[in-house]
């Protein structure tokens, strides 16, 4: 990764014409028109095959069992997916990792004032669901919460979030040696942990409360797709943002002679026990509690007014873990490349699920086997794809991303070298609506593919579906086109993390979303999917239609479709809106430097852009191109990683450390920006300005091919 | 009442210099300035009178038994005022009528299906209230609900307003030959009666839910201020917004020997049966509820999702009321003005209550006692009022604003003539926020008395903490003076209805708001308002400091503190925003006349007050101003009424027809373009154009003196 020096930014700002009238050609021998010509016909027939019986019989199976990371039923889904890939003519292999994962041993809770209560912690069974009444069901837990056996006063902290616990400090109430009540919403769970344990609690308890994941939201399971009182989100506290993967070999792969450190090393191990709750195990709880009102915005839906405390409610939390290191394995499939073998484009869905996850992932585990069976059935017919192309069935994924990290952190250098892009699908189905996220310079790429897919509801495309519900989702009348609709931002939360934001791979990640109430429950069952999710399965055949056009094109289309004016427009945005924000809090910054240098990118990307639109590349140049195009965006990875947490090392995307799911743009200077620390600031500054230089340099010099 | 040809409205507009220089004289001998400094003196000393320990014990008494209007705990209420009144010293008898009352025999509320339940229909005894206790305490019941017997399947339909239904039936649901189970809130329950009438339904209840009254609001009595699960809101159901009072007297006295038309003929009864219902009463009946989900904003804050039915629910009401003529018991006290005995100040309450009226209406009535005590000691101290004041303790007030409508009916002709001003007092504290609603041209002198009484809560005026609420209240920051905060509108929902809407007598309408979620049920007790409402009594006291300085001023100052031009401007911005409303719907509507005769007004009333501003009248030019300022209100009035409810008179102000309690301003105009009715709306614009001209042709010229 070169460390560009200023004077080389004026210098080739000079070379763009001469660079592209190197490169572009107007001949007619162009590779382009033809062999997309070739891929419609190949894409055609790819269309008619993805069929949602098969994925429904995949999805039985799956589910059949619980089957969470480590167990002797996931290494059964691991056989069984990479049988499959073989059966469907695709090479495969399993994977073994060996990682860090805790298992419950006995966990429990109880009220000890105003009134005994013993807290639960199991999922009712369902007359409706057998799979409810399964007693191998996994335990109600937070995955690496800390041992512990602690008791004292309760706290109500809303969301648990920074700005709950100064607002509670404001009422003068603080948790110190006190337990904490949170409920679940607007950040990832690992987020609350380190919140709590920065303020002091000796203890965390996580609740959904229905206002947020329960009748608030309409009819509870199984009357309908929403979470009933018994229902408890499991999953880990781990704090993924500092670094993902088995947190006892961060940045390298957890082979089995890996260089390990200890956990108590470990940064991103919480260091207080933490317990998820129903909504009925809380309701005692909270009911009891005194001290003063809630904010008014702090109030949920149990049928009382919400109360601070601390106390009278006090409670004793016993947490036990095993704390084993475990085997964990992947699936890789691959499909060689006729032409450009070495070039890899990357699909992937993990398997491992809390419970029987019907949804959450083996929905996507499902579509994934029927997009191989497809591909499989056109390599049977004759076609080829240039690139290859990598099935990855991760494992461990709910303990904190670690399958797909620990390959990417493999495969590292091969990976940073030739990977086109990473297509992730975690939940395919569980609604009818359309929603992608990614990297701007896909975001063209993602709309072309979705027009070519008919919307099962709707017999328009997916496209217009998704244009149509964006434009009623605006409260105000904004006057777009219907392309300049973005896709989401990668924050985190599944496993494109480790190739977009540790190595630079472009990303996408996908799935047809509705009114899912079951995440991480025993309820994230086939019968819900049956009777709520996509009863036809219709949804699953159409996302494997989307996600595996999406790697034909990826794998075989001769210009690689990347447009990168998109990824400057928005890149330009995102700092002028950070640049206001900093005007706003009266810091001492100026940003201008940066400012000119997303400006100059965007003016880059655009004219680069332009003549790609405008002129046929020949031959010879294509692979300069493709190679330029790839390597944009790992201009982007700063080798040195983001400030406290270097294994995060794209500049512009990265999960918000006290956001937690949420993306933040240019991460490191928007903290800064957040906690006023002028001195982070601006070295996050010239870092991202160095990013967008590096990235601009990248577009007007060829990169070697 | 003039009924003003356009030519001389030109004509008269000529006039204003002549006629103000005749009437204003800027000699020395002005009888204003001594007056007011005398008035002073005399309102220091009131001011250290109003004692919170002979409220608190009035109010004991008030609320020792429940006390419904035509009850005997009702007519020893009356006895025990007037004999107050008296012992004062100032003059008081009881003013009997005789109207229609119903008072409940036997309801019953049962759920057939799905699952039998039978509704409690009874508040639980609270262990810290004793009054909860007493075998007396008044059914729950919606008076005039009529007599029925009916059973059918329930159907949800929010708040039950028009908009409401429009949106059931676009979900292709009708509540025809069902019935219809609505949540309180919103506007007034007889709103919510006609409503479903119009609809179809064969009955209607009404429950409280607690999002809006109960739990979602704080903590629930006793351990909070706010609704518990059995506590029931009772209430009339007379469609008041037609006509107002008994309803067999429709705009005459219910004297023994009145005229009456047969309960059959009253358009104000209503035709369905009517039931209140606790939350507690309501939860079984609404989660048995089936067909579609309700529209999100139509969620309350029951521990489940709720549901538009029909049915399966299905259950049986049966109402019986008596239906008797009953007697009622005003208590009218009178202390004689000096000199101007024949013009009236009057200041009201009323007395009756739904149980024990703790707060509705008690500490209104027994700050009046302490109004009546102070003021009584002045008098004994050689102060004496230079006009008539008039103390008004009104019954059955909670059946219809009968006490009130009866006796103003049958004082019309006085009150028209030489009623000054109306300041009603209805809930006097129901906690530390002062609020203050009434005509624009009383804005300034409330504003005025406002800053001269201290607020115990923050040592500063009344009125410095009335700006700072406001302030605080405003989401855009809009430069504006501290005396630009306007007053509310007078909607109706007390007494102050007949005074001003069926009479034109400026009126004001004003208490102490606060955490009040006991409203019309047993908890609206004496132990509510110790332990919350208002445990020292000393906002009783600030309230009657209030309106005792009111009713001095009004009585006692030279020139009527009254300012026309807030009235001018608050009227013209009512057509603006009318006619924006009319563009908006695109109706064939020209309002450029009223618009013209808007701003005329407004203009007149500007030149008028600054005059009035510079220069000092000469004594025998007060009279006849004061005299023009009592009749401008008055021009307001047409004698032909609002259309298709010709009780209500003014032109201004009436309460809307399906807003209820609230005010609707240019009520007929605003509702003929709500229901794009044309014709209707051009005869309203100039039922309005021509009471503005009237207004403004007072103001030009001098009224009879």
């Amino acid at each position: 990764m070169l460390n560009q020096k200023p004077w080389i930014i004026l210098l080739v700002t000079f070379c763009l014409a001469l660079f592209l009238s190197q490169i572009v050609s107007s001949a007619n021998n162009s590779l382009q028109q033809p062999i997309i010509n070739g891929s419609r016909e190949w894409e055609k027939i790819y269309l008619g095959l993805p069929n949602p019986e098969n994925i429904r019989r995949h999805l039985r199976v799956y589910t059949e069992e619980p089957h969470m990371a480590g167990t002797p039923e996931d290494y059964q889904t691991a056989v069984y997916t990479r049988d499959r890939l073989r059966e469907y003519g695709i090479s495969a292999e399993i994977v073994e990792y060996q990682v860090l994962l805790p298992y419950p041993k006995e966990n429990s809770l109880e009220m000890l004032r105003p009134t005994p209560y013993k807290a639960v912690l199991k999922e009712d069974t369902v007359i409706e669901d057998k799979d409810s009444f399964d007693t191998a069901v996994t335990p109600v837990f937070n995955a690496y919460s800390a041992n512990g056996d602690v008791t004292g006063q309760l706290v109500y902290v809303n969301y648990g979030l920074p700005a709950d616990y100064r607002r509670l400090a404001e009422m003068g109430v603080s948790v110190k040696g006190k337990i904490a009540i949170v409920r679940y919403g607007k950040a990832f769970r690992g987020v609350k942990a380190k919140v709590a344990e920065e303020n002091g609690a000796i203890g965390l308890l996580i609740y959904s409360d229905p206002v947020d994941d329960g009748y608030g939201a309409g009819d509870v399971y199984p009357r309908g797709p929403y979470r009933s009182p018994s229902s408890v989100q499991r999953g880990s506290v781990l704090y993924t943002f500092l670094y993902a993967g088995d947190p006892l070999t961060p940045g390298i792969a957890a082979i089995k002679d890996a260089k390990r450190i200890s956990p108590s090393e470990a940064t991103t191990i919480p260091k207080i026990p933490v317990q998820p709750l129903s909504y009925r195990d809380a309701t005692p709880l909270l009911e009891a509690l005194g001290g003063p009102n809630v904010p008014r915005n702090w109030q949920g839906m149990l049928p009382f007014s919400y109360h601070i405390g601390p106390g009278p409610t006090e409670v004793r939390l016993k947490t036990s873990f095993d704390f084993q290191i475990r085997k964990i394995w992947d699936v890789i499939g691959e499909i060689k490349g006729a032409t450009e073998p070495e070039k890899l484009v990357i699909l992937g869905n993990h398997r491992d699920a809390w419970v029987y996850g019907a949804v959450d992932p083996n929905s996507g585990s499902s579509a994934m086997l029927e997009v191989a069976r497809s591909l499989g059935e056109l390599l049977k017919r004759g076609w080829k794809p240039s690139r290859t192309i990598i099935f990855g069935s991760w494992d461990a994924e709910e303990f904190g991303l670690i399958g797909s990290t620990e390959w990417v952190e493999e495969n590292a250098d091969r990976l940073s070298k030739n990977a086109v892009a990473y297509l992730n699908v975690d939940v395919a189905v569980n609604g009818t609506n359309f929603g992608v996220s990614g990297v701007p310079s896909l975001m063209a790429f993602a709309h072309g593919v979705m027009a070519d897919v008919t919307d099962p509801k709707t017999g328009k495309s997916i496209f217009e579906s998704w244009v149509s519900r964006q434009k009623a989702e605006k409260t105000t009348p904004v006057k777009v086109g219907d392309t300049d609709f973005q896709i989401g931002s990668l924050g985190s939360g599944s496993d494109y993390t480790p190739f977009l934001q540790h190595i630079g791979v472009p990303a996408l990640d996908m799935g047809f979303n509705g009114p899912y109430g079951v995440y991480h429950s025993v309820y994230d069952s086939f019968y819900w999917m049956e009777k709520f999710g996509d009863p036809t399965f219709i949804y699953h055949a159409t996302l494997a239609k989307i996600w595996g056009l999406m790697v034909m094109r990826l794998s075989s289309e001769a210009l690689l479709p990347f447009d990168y004016s998109n990824y400057g427009r928005q890149a330009e945005k995102f700092v002028d809106s950070i640049s206001k924000d900093a005007k706003e809090k009266e810091l001492d910054l100026n940003l201008s430097e940066l400012k000119k240098a997303a400006s100059d990118f965007r003016q880059t990307t655009e004219q680069y852009q332009e003549r790609l639109n405008r002129e046929r590349l020949a031959a010879n140049n294509l692979k300069i191109v493709n190679e330029t195009l790839l390597r944009t965006e790992r201009a982007f990875i700063d080798p040195q990683g983001l400030n406290q947490r270097s294994w995060y090392r794209h500049v512009v995307y990265a999960p918000g450390i006290y956001a937690g799911y949420e993306a933040e743009v240019f991460p490191a200077l928007q903290e800064a920006i957040d906690s006023k620390n002028i001195s982070q600031a601006r070295l996050a500054a010239s870092q991202a300005k160095s990013a967008l230089e590096r990235a601009k340099a990248t577009l007007l010099f060829n990169a070697n091919p």
